[in-house]
């Protein structure tokens, strides 16, 4: 069943159908001001953190309310209804609408009784609000008069769980006030008489505002409940029904702010207003809401900054290819969603509220993974500030706390940290993940001056970048298991599997013989030969022992649990067959060619379905050992047998290095959300966004997607795409061009940015090849290989790719 | 506004107007399962614990919604409405209901469309399941078919944050079966296949059932959303609007149990069925519903069972004065009050979501107070408990764990217990509401022996609790400030008072006295001469340091910082007169009798209001000191100048000593809740229990009460009526008779149970005194003052006291 579509040309994805299997959300804003919102505008905004600066309230986990709510009235008769379908809900015969969630901003489009309404929602560029601007058009033949009324429903406290769990006291702290064209929500208001540097058990007055431009108010309410009206609901407001918000404020009560405003429209006319929402101080607001005089003009602009804003950064790697879902994913929403999980790590979204006390270190260093190829600069920052969370022995902290203090913080090894954040030890891979991270990033820009940039640790001390990655690798040699292989620690990637401290981790195994190589790569290019020496020496090390401990004839096994169980091994009941084992191996370049053709075999014929494949199987039910803790989950779903979506990066690069384009691609429209658009009725989550993981077949519900938005999935599906289908593997000196296709792709095009320099990259497919080399030319030069060296790109350059 | 009346008959208040300003709720249950519901069947039910027992879902602080709710349809209509008037909400005019709220059951009853249903919820005595009996009449002349539908919403997970929290995680773990006559929830289903007393990751599985008894399952629902339908609502789910639940079960989704049966009912046919919910085992569960085979019988005994309980209970003292709302409250419905606060201490209401991990110590000492005259046996109980968590310093234990293991805890002393608890210091008064408290319990039954008995310290050690007292007045002792009061520590019974560690508050000096002098009495009767000497020259150290420091002439100052600085004193700008230090100095018997006066008209006068007296005047707002924390609040709000409900029993008792009885029970009048049942519009809360505290006038919803049942308030208003107004004083050997009562109460009668023995007291008041003495004739012997010896005592006993 379908919902909706995309609309490429305007980087849309255009909702038809208002009663989606679940809210199909868009991300508004910035690091600055963050916000959420539905196709029938639920949702919720925040200043900074989705937990501690909580502005409006939402519900979670119930009926995709309350949300930025718009009504109209017509005076005339009475009758309302909203600019979203939700929350009046008209019948959907009557009413006809269209949302159109944007890059950055949000248009719901309706037609009921005669009126046109768009409303945009978005924070405006560089901002700390957001703007819903609304424009209402009179289409029949006679003058109308609206009543239209905005509703931000306002937490009572900036701290999510204050606002929805203390309620004896967070009820008490609030209240508004009116004036001119705007409610005020003043928290701890009763603090005005302190000096304003001065907190009191912590605290001080914060002031909320909701305002109107474009029209004068004509009521107000700043209290929810005479908004409503008691046994009211959202859908009914008394305010909107009687076309008179009474003019009450609240104190002591759940605040809102909802202002209306009185229009008159001719035949033909339109009108535009604007509401303003953010945390300001009251002059501040006054000030900005001012700046809204001439509603339609200035929204029209600031929509089109955030639009070139938004494609000036996506335009860095365009492709045409013969498959619209692909296109549509890198061009646009998988980059999109890379991003926003980039801001937003897993800090907020409908299924997270926010409640994430920091930064996981390992989602935030992939993160970066897929943004490297858009904008270098944003990921240099973000890598600067996670090698800064590198603790003196090469561990990465399991968690970054929101105030990191480079060379200040506790460690795993203190109590203190422990106590605060949660997190009982390291964990044998956090650090692990910055070689390809670090990696992508130097070779996508040749800035290899980053090796030598000094970044303090996370406790004390400092050291350049490459010292960073050296001590990293250390951390792996100082903490080894019995057999040799770096030890399991506190968990590896899965949060689910424990295989005590000293167990080992083939997949942790794979990661750190990967970064070996990674650093003899810089080491090689930096002329450390004693470097390269000992690296290499450690990886025939660390290849020997994988390959005698790990293979087990067709599959690479799981690990060992510290007591010396083998995990993943085939002649477990449960459990026999893990895919990161097996698609790592490939990325790793441990295995042989032989191992990888075996493994990526068993992982297509054992692990795959019609919706990607499982991460183990079978799942864990009467045969888990003490440390499989996905046990506890339903099976099919999660880390028990579910598809867990971040692995189908993994894989689809694995197959590419591997040649196998059609793999590799089936394993992208297996699980890509544009693909399913018209099973939107199985996959449920919005049909342009990845989910955490998709239920399996051993569940009931296979092939439903859950816990949309933030998941690393968006970074290793953008890097399986890109560096692997797509081939654009950029090294320390260039750019290897190695796609891996399905045979029917005859022809497709890239335009990408490397390094200053824009590529135009057309790639011929004559033969109907999955991979492989026929020729290259470079502005008309033949080049020997696959190869682009940097030193020979121009400013623009023509490129021929025929495989 | 009146929503409803007492009917004192059935000791049931009865909700005539279903659209309440608040939910109205009442408390079913036992420490063993607990459940509320309100006037609409909205609420929540819980095994043992709010926080870690949840098993029904409720969102707190918004529509009273989802709830216990029972659907009736017309089948051949297709109209379907609800056992109570909300979630489907029917015309009023069409709809007649009325909500009666008993002992430990509520019963709904309406009558649509010539049906009349009556529904009643209750827990049977001494079990952990839910009964909700529903019994439909024809009440036309025409035959009918209904389909009966009940709809209960499961909690993801036992506790409350993983249920509404941690979604990622909780949203994976729930499935429901079916079978025969029920649906079976299982949390951590997938660990069936586990030993059951292995635990994995300290889970294992947890299995919830909702079952219907009296009639066949015509169709099911586990899944919460396939029962309502996306974008409808509980007011109109769309398995009630069909007639068919669809026989669809969850896995990996918001879990329901959903039932329906179909009954046809000739003209005047009645028929019974009952729906169960509880958490058990599956084959436990089965066999509980198999018991309900002839439900109206079993629950009409077992409703029968559960009212003889409590009416047994309340029957240790009833009265009939000349005022009904003082009766109500001090027969019933302070009473279960006092019960519902003792059991439930502050953790699940509407308000409290539950999440409170432990006692805290002072309400619950404050709160045993309540129950003593109706249940010393499970005060006693419960005072023992108490002992044991007071530390062998004397201190006691802020705040005390449910898993509170006696002899093995930490303290405030251990970092550990800071960091569990958050608790990060003793409290000054802890301790010393024991004094009272064990003076109440022995005076009452005694029950002198108690003293002697032996009870372990929260640490280590163990003492008579004689020594456990003499060790709370020793740490008083022990943490004296600068002026030789006790120090403030971390606060008094004001938690938004901070007055420094070394700060000295009045309060807790005059409980202190008062302790000395309880401690006195005991000292005395055991003939201990040598404490009895000990504890004389401390009392008038005591009372000669309170004297100079913190009487200013016309009040009681409220202490001192530990800067210094005298708080609550006459020339302050903003809480320069308190009430606590008032009422204290009469309740302690500290304050001569000029003080007495004086101070207690400067509360009449300035801080009393027509809903009772404010906490302090004026609030703070540009002169808060630093430790005056109640400036956070909006003014006229909890400890800023709120009427804080608590310390009206406080005053009551303190006026009721001087032997004014009129402003006695002015006091009481002002802030009862039967008093203004006909005032719901203001008051807003139930008109049968307590508030945390009333909006003072500095608040713009003057009169409106707040934070509903759990309060100590409960208790110390019992106290201050029992003891107060009523006279009713049981001191070691007997008890003394001293009405402070208004002067228009020409008699009244009181019948109490008392060691053993029936007193029928009768009190007659010709000459329309507001106290004092004139005769006291116990079974026609004349006594010679207004004291009652116990030995004197009869097993029935009729007296009759003449003012």
């Amino acid at each position: 069943m379908q919902y909706g579509y995309f609309d490429d040309a305007h980087r849309e994805y255009v909702v038809q159908r208002p009663d989606t299997p679940a809210p199909w959300v868009n991300y508004l804003g910035s690091p600055e001001y963050g916000a959420i919102i539905s196709n029938n505008a639920g949702g919720y905004s925040f200043a900074k953190s989705g937990a501690n600066g909580r502005i409006l309230r939402y519900v979670f986990n119930q009926f995709d309310r309350p949300g930025r709510y718009l009504y109209l009235r017509d005076n005339a008769s009475g009758d309302f209804w909203s600019a979203s379908w939700q929350p009046v809900g008209k019948d959907l015969q009557d009413y006809a609408c269209e949302c159109r969630h944007g890059m950055g901003y949000t248009r719901m489009l309706s037609d009921y009784a005669g009126i046109h309404a768009e409303a945009v929602y978005y924070v405006p560029k560089d901002s700390a609000h957001e703007v819903w601007e609304l424009t209402v058009t009179n289409t029949t033949d006679a003058p109308r008069e609206l009543t239209l009324t905005g509703y931000a429903e306002f937490t009572n406290h900036n701290n999510y769980e204050q606002d929805q769990v203390n309620l004896q006291y967070s009820l008490f702290i609030s209240r508004t006030l009116f004036a001119g064209n705007r409610i005020t929500q003043q928290i701890h208001g009763n603090l005005d008489a302190q000096p304003t540097d001065e907190l009191v058990d912590g605290k001080n007055v914060t002031e909320r505002f909701f305002g109107l431009a474009g029209a004068d108010v004509a009521s107000y309410c700043g209290d929810k409940e005479a908004f409503l009206g008691r046994y009211h609901d959202y859908g009914n407001p008394q305010g909107v029904l009687s076309g008179d918000l009474g003019n009450v404020l609240s104190y002591n009560e759940n605040a809102c702010g909802a202002l209306s405003c009185v229009v008159k429209l001719a035949p033909g006319e339109s009108r535009t207003v604007a509401f303003l929402l953010g945390m300001k101080p009251s002059e501040e607001a006054a000030a900005l809401v001012a700046g809204y005089a001439d509603p339609a003009a200035r929204c029209a602009a600031e929509v089109e900054a955030l639009k070139q804003d938004w494609y000036g950064r996506l335009d860095h790697l365009q492709v045409h290819t013969p498959d619209d879902a692909f296109n549509t994913m890198i061009n646009t929403w998988n980059a999109y969603n890379c991003f926003i999980t980039f801001v937003w790590s897993r800090a907020a979204s409908l299924i997270y509220c926010g409640l994430r006390n920091g930064y996981g270190y390992r989602d935030t260093v992939q993160d970066i993974q897929g943004i490297i190829h858009l904008e270098p600069a944003m990921a240099k920052e973000k890598i600067r500030f996670m090698l800064s969370a590198q603790v003196d022995n090469g561990g990465g902290l399991p968690l970054v706390k929101f105030t990191h203090n480079p060379g200040h913080e506790d460690t795993p090894d203190d109590a203190s940290y422990v106590a605060e954040t949660g997190h009982p030890a390291y964990r044998a891979d956090d650090a692990l993940w910055l070689f390809p991270t670090v990696y992508k990033y130097v070779a996508e820009t040749g800035d290899k001056a980053f090796l030598d940039e000094v970044i303090p640790f996370a406790n004390r001390d400092e050291g350049t970048v490459y010292e960073h990655l050296k001590r990293a690798v250390q951390f792996s040699l100082d903490h080894l298991g019995p057999h040799g292989l770096p030890a399991g620690l506190y968990a590896d990637w899965n949060d689910c599997l424990r295989l005590g401290a000293n167990g080992e981790s083939t997949f942790v195994a794979l990661q750190f013989y990967y970064a070996l190589e990674i650093l003899r790569r810089f080491a090689a290019d930096r002329g450390d030969e004693a470097a390269c020496r000992h690296l290499e020496a450690t990886m025939a090390d660390t290849a020997r022992k994988i390959q005698s401990l790990c293979w087990d004839g067709d599959r690479f096994i799981r690990g060992f649990t510290e007591e010396g169980q083998r995990i993943g091994a085939a002649a477990d009941p449960e459990a026999n067959l893990w895919l990161n084992p097996q698609s790592w191996a490939v990325i790793s370049g441990l295995a042989d060619k032989d191992q990888a053709d075996r493994a990526m075999a068993q992982v297509y014929d054992r692990l795959n379905t019609a919706y990607g494949a499982v991460l183990m199987d079978p799942p864990y039910h009467a045969h888990a050992f003490e440390g499989a803790l996905a046990v506890i989950y339903n099976p099919g779903t999660k880390e028990n047998s579910g598809i867990f979506s971040q692995s189908q990066g993994w894989l689809i690069l694995a197959e590419a290095l591997c040649g196998h384009g059609e793999r590799a691609f089936t394993y992208f429209t297996e699980n890509a959300p544009a693909a399913q658009n018209d099973r939107a009725e199985v996959r449920r989550l919005e049909p342009y966004c990845y989910g955490q993981f998709t239920e399996g077949p051993a569940s009931a519900h296979f092939g439903r997607s859950q816990v949309h938005w933030l998941t690393g999935t968006a970074s290793t599906v953008m890097v399986g795409c890109v560096e692997g289908i797509l081939g654009l593997r950029p090294d320390l000196n260039g750019l290897r061009l190695a796609p891996a296709v399905p045979a029917a792709w005859k022809s497709f095009t890239m335009d990408k940015d490397f390094r200053g320099k824009k590529l135009h990259i057309r790639v011929e497919n004559p033969q109907g090849k999955e991979s492989g080399f026929a020729s290259l030319t470079l502005n008309g030069e033949a080049l020997p290989d696959n190869y682009l060296p940097a030193h020979k790109l121009q400013a623009e350059n023509d490129i021929l790719l025929v495989l």
